[in-house]
């Protein structure tokens, strides 16, 4: 029997994604022989990762700083905002800069089957964000999912008394596609043909 | 794009066996989301590893003390030896105490593929334990894999000088199958029924 030590291990790494049971306890194995070049590496940037990253208050990046570096840029533009479900799409998104304006990280997607409701996502900080103005216009760039199209036409219902422009990823984005799964071209197609929600 | 602290983490998970790229950067995201609930008790569960888990010199098993739980105990059979590849596979044959002996771990296999030979594996100390005497009977509980089998057949020829009895595991074991992904009864069967190598 494994000591208990490995048993916690093997049960905290079995509940990421992407890992059952049987591959944690195989990665558990892999860090035991390889503890200079695996576990610890591993480790420290765990330890990193704890100790060092904060979520923006205005956007839901995570960043070492908070406001985070988007955010801060003066040479963003701040007239446009790009909403997306998570931080991976954010990422997916800023790579190589195909956005030039800021974000916002919902933190999810509206979810009756999953009983994720507006209060659970950061909806009234968009809505605030919007309402102090100063945007132009507000791309929801929700997956192409069942929910994450109707977590933008809600969006797009809280948004419409505002004076901005609603635009959405335009199709080339493949149905039921998730973005941060996206090669850097399509994503780049996809919001350069982007077009008002409709 | 993420933070290098986030590129290092994911990473460092990537390397894991069974997470790829796409699944460390999921996972990634996952422990961003969930700082309590995983991210910090995965991090104390690698810390609790790290700092607290020891290789046993006599066996090449993983524990919390040197020499570890098994090799200490006086309950256990000190004549009977059952020689693993893995720790992962003595985990598995020590469930339920199936197995009254000691183990004794290689720390993998031959492979000509890999370029791992005989001194890249602890043969020549399961040698010096057996040439120490004590010990009536050595199962080669390798896997059923050519690799595994090749080994078997190697430590067979360096320990037929001995008077020991030397077994293998019953063929029970699929083939190609590995042992640490077999149930308990398939084990146990396979254990029970164990003959003289030949
Ligand atoms: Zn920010
Ligand atoms: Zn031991």
């Amino acid at each position: 029997m494994a000591s208990p030590e490995i048993e916690e291990l093997t049960q905290a790494l079995s509940r990421l994604p992407g890992l059952g049971p049987r591959s944690a306890r195989r990665a558990v194995l892999h860090l035991l022989k390889k503890r200079e070049s695996a576990l610890e590496p591993l480790l420290r940037a765990l330890d990193a990762v704890n100790e060092r990253l904060v979520t923006c208050s205005l956007c839901g990046n995570v960043d070492t700083v908070d406001p985070c570096g988007i955010c801060a840029d003066p040479r963003r533009d701040a007239r446009a905002l790009c909403v997306v479900e998570d931080v991976a799409d954010l990422w997916a998104l800023d790579k190589s800069r195909l956005f030039p304006g800021r974000f916002h990280v919902l933190g999810g997607r509206l979810s009756a089957l999953e009983g994720v409701r507006p209060e659970d996502l950061s909806i009234d900080a968009l809505v605030a964000r919007v309402e102090a103005g100063g945007i132009d216009e507000v791309v929801l760039a929700m997956n192409a999912t069942l929910e994450g199209q109707t977590t933008a036409h809600y969006l797009a219902e809280r948004l419409e008394r505002f004076p901005v422009r609603l635009t959405q990823l335009a199709h080339g984005v493949p149905v039921g596609g998730e973005l941060d799964y996206l090669d850097e071209g399509t994503l780049a197609q996809a919001l350069r043909a982007r077009r008002p929600l409709g």
